[in-house]
């Protein structure tokens, strides 16, 4: 009789924590968002499954699975809300959990494995890497205009900057970004359906970003870091200084 | 015959992926920082393990590392490098990739949880909260007088900051941060060994940060979301008003 709110990584089942797949298989009822079949397969038949996600036409508001939720709790069951990536990373997790405390209702998180990191490292890119970035700031892209973070103040500091959600603002937030000071020559790389057999990898320029082909589920990585691709010996894609400096800077050791 | 560079996630071994369970199962050896024995328990007795870890006095450099990955690969080994949270961020696993791809020895990243946004979450802190902050920036905070990333913009940016390995300057971390324009009032939790049965959650201002006794291994994160405990269903920690304006939009749905 526990809500238990749970990350279900990026995309691959095996990116799951070992807790979430042992949640699956013993909860009354799994309510998910939009996610890969292959997930939901760790439930064994019997367990009831609600899909709340947004791809469907059903439109379940925020409010409305807040409401799912606490009464799926206050019946006594065991129930896993499954989450893409995170649930607290613009997974409106916190949201639920702050229902369900408000109706006593016991709940429990169950972090997950976050698509804005694992996602760029699986195509190569670490998010920090020695002198090229100690920071990364991730943030979402779908309502540009919204932003309470001061992009330009963003832009300024010069880590690495993760977007999700961005994809149909991308020629915006490039603009943006550019406007706000950052180099159009800035190495940007967009990870599309990333952790899936279908992942494709886009290495272009960030004044380019607005003008390539890419669809949802995809992140969006912009700074000197996305100029890497660590399963290459070289550094291919030394689109700026930054990232040629690194390829000298390791030859000496060599 | 390939390297895995794996995220071992934030200390409990619930949080490991399926992959990392999997792998740690099936290698031959296993070269690991310093983490909790449990975690290592996945492995069977016959797996040869490796302490690279920087509390034995053993003192591996980097460079030591990176050989070393390199000779057990080359041999033909299947190899788990295990790190603590996530390899790719402050985890100098981008190093080890480099290392390895410029001797054309096969690797692979394996993603984990990262203790920088699961250690928040399990405390009951989210790091986006819709209306409180909608980007977070992590950073390291061993050594800031070197900080490349300009941490004055990054203040003004307005976003959740999570510093990671930031013990030991955590006072001149709060100063370099109120100096930069942040608010001495500014919501600060510090989780001390989170996700571990000797967790502490402590919750100051940033002005206090630098007077509280905390040890490593612990993550602080500081702005508005720092001042909600989910597990609260009244938001306690309003220290400032940010946080309690988000009480008060919640009410009139209620």
């Amino acid at each position: 009789m526990t809500v238990y709110l749970v990350g279900a990584g990026p995309g691959d089942p095996e990116l799951l924590t070992l807790k979430a797949a042992r949640l699956l298989r013993d909860c009354d009822v799994v309510v998910h968002d939009r996610l890969g079949s292959e997930v939901l397969e760790l439930c064994p038949p019997h367990v009831q499954r609600i899909d709340v996600g947004k791809a469907h036409g059903q439109s379940h508001t925020q409010v409305q699975i807040n409401s799912l939720l606490v009464e799926l709790g206050a019946a006594g069951l065991n129930v896993v809300r499954l989450k893409g990536g995170d649930p607290y990373l613009f997974g409106r997790g916190g949201e639920e959990a702050q229902a369900l405390s408000d109706a006593d209702v016991p709940w429990e998180v169950v972090p997950g494995v976050t698509s804005a990191l694992s996602l760029p490292a699986l195509a190569g890119v670490p998010v920090t890497h020695r002198s090229l970035s100690d920071s990364v700031t991730v943030l979402t892209g779908h309502r540009i205009e919204g932003w309470d973070t001061n992009v330009e103040a963003l832009a300024a500091a010069g880590g690495t900057l993760v977007i999700v959600m961005g994809v149909a603002n991308r020629g915006r937030i490039a603009t943006r970004l550019m406007t706000a000071g950052m180099n159009a020559l800035t190495p940007v790389c967009v990870i599309e359906r990333g952790s899936t057999p279908h992942e494709r990898v886009i290495r272009v320029s960030l004044s380019e970003l607005g003008t390539i082909n890419v669809e949802s589920p995809a992140v969006i990585v912009v700074g000197a870091v996305a100029g890497l691709d660590l399963h290459q010996s070289l550094l291919l894609h030394s689109v700026d200084t930054a990232v040629t400096s690194i390829g000298n800077t390791r030859q000496p050791q060599a």
